[in-house]
């Protein structure tokens, strides 16, 4: 089978530079392009990119030239489907752009999140939203899915087996954030050692709508679903991996074992389907009273191909506070599952369904 | 006026190191023993303390000689007073001890908190529960007064102002701790640098047990408060001070301007009696956005000797998923407000109450 | 005595903030304007700066309205000396401007450290070399004194009096430079958590050049000490304070106890004129086998308004791979003794000398 | 072919399960027996060990029956050779009564290192001195092979083609070492934020003697390569990854060009003999200003078994302070290659030349 060619939008940031090491060797596609700001056009990758992570940069992709962000400059390349890790400046324009030259657009950044017909997916938890693109593909053949900001995922991850089995009426998420989440350049040193920053801009309103749209339905339009929810965001001095503790209350009572067997027994449609970077299980259930950790757990996820790419949960216990209450931890890789690793799945998932 | 005699139990670690540097230039108290094991029993303070705070070791105190931790070492020293911090294996023991032979003990050790009769005691919070001595003092003059664990401290700190005014009906709290709530040698640096550690022992349980005893009443014995309180803890690698996410409800409606300003009025007993410790205001209610910040806001508290004493507040803002909620951010000093200075604020209370 | 009005130039920056705190409570100086890019013109200094210190910024300055550079500006309030510590692309031209204009200008910015008659100067070790101010002043009032680069004010403190008691022939230096060094922006959090950075651009081209400038004499013009430097330097992750490892030669045979003497008897002209900022001894020699650490030891320094000036010495011990080997570790406060303070005490020093 | 048997004593610190790690999937060897202290005997591997480790722990070694670390226990399971990372206290004793026993035993303990007719073995650079065996097996067929202390090893890694080609005069270096050196419960998080400690307890005097050994000569008996090798040992907040920066003289003027030349070149016994756990290339040079970094490069060496194996060079220069003086940075993963991960390349060395 020939590999889909793929493009790259803003892939000399850090989770552009995760795209393209999670790229380099998938077993479906293969990256053609990488775009970055018009001060890069022309350079190898190799020479644009400050490349950040542990694990070196791979060779077929350091030679790639960077091109502009433009359909044209795709479509030359035989590309059909780009993701999108664009500054948040640009990419509404742009991933708009992309969708209205007829590219599929899978789009990490939260410029379209909230749109009309936009899905927001996590594929195991609502695979079923991307029958909103029949809605956005009324005007042509390209079309936008999002995926959620890196917060929300671990969260919805582990909330939607409960929410299945128990029904959910209120949730309270306390998160201590990985500082990757800002970006490589977002927190200076000065401001996190011996310290953190009990302040995300944006983050607690993200939370919440996205997690209602996540959850709720489609049908012709997007209804949200009914559960109060309330967030308090906290940057830590870690370096991936968010960790979230969640307060919930249920509709039918629910106990912790309960809880917890239904997380392990939980399986989406990457699993169903076999995805190449589906993790086996997609939720980690751990009995450790410390654990999840981020530096322990955070590339947690089988097979190899799906390191990073599974949700933990830990210290699930009841909450005597909380009318049906349950309490636990909840950790999951901002920048893998959070943000490239979410998108390459969802990508996988348009291929399976053949919409790419 | 001559200075009151004290002693300091388990005068070596952390807590016992902030008596040590918190008592040197105290305007009423002097140290007059300190005892710790009893391999180091005739030892130098200097020679017995492997000092770690960064404000040097006092000249006068580190030429005391170590002392076991027996009345008879207090009553031969001409003290009254002594405060305990104890390791928790024989801190049960020896504070009844004390108390028996007459003294009076006031601890930040978690032994005797929960005990009939006494009294568990922040200043500013509910300085009434000082008449629960009568119980103990039926049989002797000694007795026991304790302060509350850190992170009860800051939450306790932050809530009385509301409790008063709009009576609370619910209390979740998710905390950020700092290392040295578990003492110098209590958290290995290959445990928490690039992590956190979801879990610390039994806190959680103290947090909801003692907030309940501290805001209940005492008539003849002690009642708690009815509210409903759910923690979950995390230790975060941040050297001093530990921050929490609060989330509540109250029974009268209360909006996030009437919350600050109740936080801003409020005042003690340690206040209205210009103890030498008391920190003006109490309680820091800040605007910024991105406070209260560990490294940053640690140390409030005026005057000078009421540096670390002040609980800092920021970010009170509505909570949508709770009825009649609100949100916020407390920080609180832990080895000073958290322990030590709790402890010698305490001290002052009593003293100046005639009680010692 | 009516107060010294002095200005800063670009004093929003973490060096900024230091002399904006530090002169707050001056016996001599009393900050009569701050400026800022250009941005920022009109503002309150509180509206412009983005204070990052732990204590708080002072009320009077925080209300000081931000001016351009300029050195009307400076004149238009009644300012004959100015601290800088502009951006290094800036500061070049500005500070040549302000000398032309007739202030006295005293920068810790590279720009002309290193030309002719400008003095490098470290009060205790060349005060002396003011005498070059002769030749710059030729062409009117103003003039341009400097402090060195961070690094090398510690280890030129620390090699001074080794230097006039045995003679240096050759000196290494490996250092572990604190973060604040590269302002409070300049190092991101992903790039050190868990990590170091063996690299400082120019840092060891300037340590080299600067030691010997300033352990030279002038007669006339700047003739340089004839020392072997060399340096390795490394970021790592501390938030204030340089150590550095030094390993030397000595022309005279020198012994651990004789180079521990010699230091602890060195003192210069700010201890003699007993300046405002001078710390009492200059260098303190610990004998600990684990000091100076920068947690522990960057805020020595007595009295009380000379805390960081003090340079801190442990470890002094004979090394046998060199001839007449010796070596330390050396501990500076890089944005106190090693920026403002020294700016500061060198503003102390003109004073005295009347000088300004 | 049968995997050989080998035992692990010492086995659930740190370096401990490294092996265990390590070895679990190593095509030569597999391990039969595991010691720890009296306390876990019986219990299985699982149960007694704290796993540490972001890997997993392995299925089929969790489940081994922890034994004492008796002579007999090992034979009783088939076992010839045994690795040693026995707490120093009992090392000396047990080890000389495993090799008494007929055992081989490769020790990364500093116990024997340099004991008579002990090899102080890195494969790359003295494989050759396993001709000392001899004069140990006079006694019996067990013997002791020792690794370096693991901050000689990436230093002596990256002197031995120095010396080879220009021969070394002088060697200084100063160390920023990580804190798995110290083993897991080594160095408390309150001593190491925000600061570094600018002491190892015997660790300059190891670095001295070993490299002299490990770059001498035997014939008979050792004799010491005569080098003048002087040493400052600092610990820094780095999880795994000793960086040094190395100053030296050589005796025939070396370029910096010619230095990375001949690093490049550079390999051993290992690489011939393409031992399964040998890195290629042994040395890494890398020309980036900014490199080795350690949470970047500590992983370094190739194929995937290698990984931690390889010593990484950077800013290779010239030192101008010296004569023919050359400076650098290296790295090495110091609980890896420093130190299961050179046993088990000392392993496979004896193994190749059928000395097991």
């Amino acid at each position: 089978m020939d590999k889909i060619k793929v493009g790259i939008l803003g892939s000399t940031g850090l989770v552009g530079q995760r795209y393209v090491s999670m790229l380099s060797s998938h077993p479906w596609f293969e990256v053609a392009a990488v775009s970055a700001s018009s001060a890069s056009v022309g350079k190898s990758y190799r020479e644009a990119a400050k490349w950040v992570l542990d694990k070196d940069m791979p060779e077929r992709e350091s030679e790639i030239r960077i091109v502009g962000a433009k359909p044209t400059a795709m479509k030359a390349e035989g590309i059909g489907l780009v993701f999108s890790a664009l500054p948040s400046e640009v990419a509404k324009a742009v991933e708009l752009e992309m969708a209205k030259a007829g590219l599929a657009v899978v789009a990490d950044t939260s410029a379209h999140r909230m749109d009309q017909h936009v899905p927001l997916i996590i594929p195991e938890v609502n695979a079923r939203h991307l029958i909103a693109l029949r809605g956005q593909r009324k005007n042509g053949k390209g079309f936008i899915v999002t995926g959620p900001n890196c917060t929300t995922i671990g969260l919805a991850m582990s909330l939607k087996p409960i929410h299945s089995e128990f029904g959910l009426r209120r949730v309270l998420v306390s998160t201590m954030q990985a500082l990757s989440g800002a970006g490589f350049y977002g927190v200076p040193s000065m401001a996190i050692i011996d310290n953190l920053i009990p302040y995300i801009k944006n983050e607690e309103e993200k939370i919440a709508q996205e997690l209602l749209k996540i959850l709720g339905d489609y049908k012709g339009s997007f209804s949200f679903a009914k559960i109060k929810v309330g967030a308090s965001c906290h940057r830590v001095g870690v370096l991936d991996g968010h960790t979230e503790a969640v307060f919930l209350e249920t509709v039918k009572n629910a106990s912790p074992e309960g809880v917890k067997e239904c997380m392990r027994r939980f399986e989406g449609e990457p699993q169903k389907l076999k995805l190449p970077s589906a993790p086996f299980p997609p939720v980690v259930v751990r009995e450790e009273p410390d654990r999840p950790q981020p530096r322990l757990d955070r590339l947690s996820g089988a097979p190899e191909r799906a390191k990073g790419m599974a949700t933990v949960v830990g210290r699930v216990r009841a909450e005597s506070a909380l009318d049906n209450g349950i309490k636990y931890v909840v950790l999951s890789h901002n920048t893998i599952r959070g943000a490239a690793g979410n998108a390459i799945l969802i990508a996988e998932l348009l291929k399976a369904k053949e919409l790419v």
